[in-house]
C-alpha cells in the first residue's frame, strides 16, 4: 500500500510508493557528460571581456576583469531582472504589477574549466560558500531587494546552458511564494510548540538515523521524510540560524566537505545525474529569528513532473527516502 | 524592462520578459509524433483483457470488457493509490502520515488508435467530458475521497507513456495544496469584494480582449495575466459554477468545440507540442459555493523548470500572454 506523508513545513502531501519502489538503476537519467565539449567558454580566464564587469573576485594581485582570479562574480549577461530603476507598483484593473527590479549574477567558482562541482578542491568550494555570503551582505544594502536565492543548475536536464561549473544568484523585490510558505509553516509551528521545526526535525532524524546520509559536528544531510522527488537531499546546519549570511566563516570549511561528499555520493549512486541545488534562507531585510532555519536542497532530475503534479502540487515519489538514504550512506566517498 | 505580475488567485509572482520575448519558433520542442509506432496497444478494442475490468463504458449492446465501446474507463493497472482499506491517519514522531487510499483511473475516449485529442470528432470529446462528470458523481459516494483531479499528459515530454489518446483521473483523500491555495485566494477575494474573482477576471479579459484566444456564449479561452509558462491557456465557463460536475450536460457540446479548437490552435502555432491538461474544480464533498469557479488549464511543455523556479515558486515566462494570445487568435482553425 502506498503511503501519504505530509511535509511539516509546507503542509504539502506526497505519495510515497513503498511497494514498487524504484532503485537507482530504474530511472531514465539525463547524465551529464564527463568530457568538455571544447566549445568557446566565456567563463574561462582570458575571456573576462565576454562577460559584464565583475562585482566580486578573489585574485592574487591582478587587476579587475583580468586573468589571475580564483573565483569571479559578475552580472548575468541576459538577466531576468534589471538592477536600475524603481519598482513602480501599480494596478492593472484587478491585477497587480511592478517593474522587474532585481539582480541576477553568475558565480564562477574556479578558473579551471571543470564540468562538476565535485571536481573542485574543497578549498574552492569553501571559497564559493564564502562568496555567496559576501554577495548577500552586499545586496542587503539595497532596500528594494527582499530576497536572495542562490542556486546551481548542473547539467542540461536541470536547465544549465554553459558547462563550466558555476552558481547563480537572483535577488528579488518580493519574498517568493515557496519561501513564504516555509516561513509561515515554521512560524505556525513555533507559535504552537515554542521550538524551531527544523531543529526538531534534525533531532528526530539524528535519533532515528534511517534517513540520514551523513553527519558531522556542524551539519546533517538527510533525505526528507516527505521527499517530493527520488533522492531529494537536504543539508542543514545543526546550530539554529535563520539566515545563511549569519553562518560563521569557519563553518564553511566543514560545509565544503559535507557538500562535496554529498554530491559525490549522488554522482556515484545516480551516475552523474543532472540536478538543481538551492539555498533556502530567511528574507534579506528581516532580523535573525528563532523559527526559520536556513538549509540547502538538492533535487536530482530523475522523474518528469506531469499533469497530476501541476494540477495538485501533490508529488508522487517512487523511492521512499529511507531507501535512497541507505543507497547514499552505503556509497563510499572514494 | 521585465515586468513582475501577480496571479490574483494564489498571490504567485511571475517575471514576464517583455523585452526579449520568445516567439513560437524559439522554443525547443519535444513535438509529438504524428504516426503510430505500431507497438501493441492495451487500450485498443479486442485487448480489453489487458486492462483491469472497466468501471464505465459507453457501448452499443456488447457485454462488459468486450469490443463495441465508444468510450471506456478502467482502473490504472499501476495505480499510485489503492481503493481498498482505511486511511489510518497517524503520527510518526513529529511527522504525519496515512495510507495511500484513493482511485486512479484511465479514460480511453475513443476505440480508434489516434495520437491526439484533436483527431477525435467533437462528439467523442463531448462524450469524454460527460464521462468525466459521471465518474466524479460516482466517486462522490465514497466519503473517504475529498478531491478528484482529471488530467491528460499528451506526448512523452509531458509524461505520457502510452500513445493511444487517453485521460486520467486521480481521486485523493485530501484536498491538494495547489487547489487549496486557489480556494483560499478565491475565498479571501470574495470576502473582500463579495464577488467571484474568476467572474471578475472573465469580465475584465472579455472587455480588454488582449489576452482572449476565443469566446463563445458559454466559454472564454484566455492566456492568463500572470501566466507561469509560455502559451499557458485557460478555459473558463462564463456562468459561475464551483464544481465541474455541476455543468449542465448540454454545455458539453459547446465545450467540446471550444476545447478542440483551442488544442488545434496550440498544435498549429507550436507544432504539436507535448502538453498537460487539467481540470480545477471545488472539493468533492463540499456544496456549491459562490467564490470558486471551475476551469481547465493547458500547459504546453516549452521550457524547463530549473533551480530558480524550484527554489522560489516564482516563474520566468519568456512570452508575454498578450503575445501568445495574438498568435493563437490569428491561427485559423482550418
Amino acid at each position: 500500500m502506498p503511503e501519504l506523508r505530509k511535509d511539516p513545513i509546507t503542509d504539502r502531501w506526497v505519495i510515497i510508493s513503498t511497494e514498487r519502489a524504484r532503485r537507482p538503476s530504474d530511472f531514465i537519467r539525463e547524465s551529464r557528460p564527463t568530457k568538455a565539449s571544447g566549445r568557446f567558454c566565456p567563463f574561462c580566464p582570458g575571456h573576462e571581456g565576454k562577460t559584464p564587469p565583475e562585482v566580486l573576485a578573489y585574485r592574487n594581485g591582478s587587476g579587475p576583469n583580468q586573468p589571475g582570479w580564483s573565483l569571479r562574480v559578475f552580472p548575468n549577461k541576459f538577466p531576468v531582472l534589471g538592477i536600475e530603476g524603481d519598482l513602480n507598483r501599480e494596478g492593472d484593473g484587478m491585477f497587480d504589477k511592478m517593474q522587474g527590479i532585481g539582480a541576477h549574477e553568475v558565480i564562477v567558482e574556479s578558473p579551471d574549466h571543470v564540468l562538476s562541482m565535485t571536481e573542485l578542491p574543497e578549498s574552492a568550494i569553501g571559497q564559493a560558500l564564502a562568496a555567496f555570503r559576501e554577495r548577500i551582505l552586499d545586496l542587503k544594502n539595497d532596500f528594494r531587494l527582499r530576497y536572495v536565492l542562490l542556486f546551481r543548475n548542473e547539467g542540461e536536464g536541470a536547465g544549465a546552458t554553459l558547462e563550466h561549473t558555476h552558481s547563480q544568484l537572483i535577488a528579488l523585490p518580493v519574498v517568493p511564494k515557496s519561501v513564504k510558505e516555509e516561513l509561515d509553516g515554521a512560524k505556525d509551528y513555533h507559535d504552537f510548540k515554542e521550538r524551531c521545526l527544523f531543529c526538531d526535525m534534525i533531532r528526530q532524524e539524528a535519533r532515528e538515523a534511517e534517513r540520514v546520509v551523513l553527519e558531522t559536528d556542524r551539519f546533517i544531510v538527510i533525505e526528507p521524510y516527505a521527499a517530493r522527488f527520488p533522492f531529494e537531499t537536504w543539508i542543514l546546519p545543526k546550530q539554529h540560524r535563520s539566515h545563511y549570511e549569519g553562518t560563521e566563516v569557519r563553518s564553511f570549511e566543514n560545509l565544503a566537505w559535507v557538500l562535496k561528499s554529498t554530491l559525490r555520493k549522488l554522482e556515484k549512486v545516480l551516475e552523474r545525474p543532472a540536478y538543481n541545488f538551492l539555498i533556502h534562507t530567511a528574507p534579506l531585510q528581516e532580523p535573525p529569528n528563532t523559527y526559520y532555519h536556513w538549509h540547502i536542497e538538492i533535487i536530482p532530475k530523475l522523474t518528469r513532473v506531469a499533469g497530476f503534479e501541476w494540477g495538485t502540487g501533490f508529488y508522487i515519489n517512487p523511492t521512499p527516502p529511507e531507501e535512497s538514504a541507505r543507497f547514499l550512506r552505503e556509497a563510499g566517498l572514494g
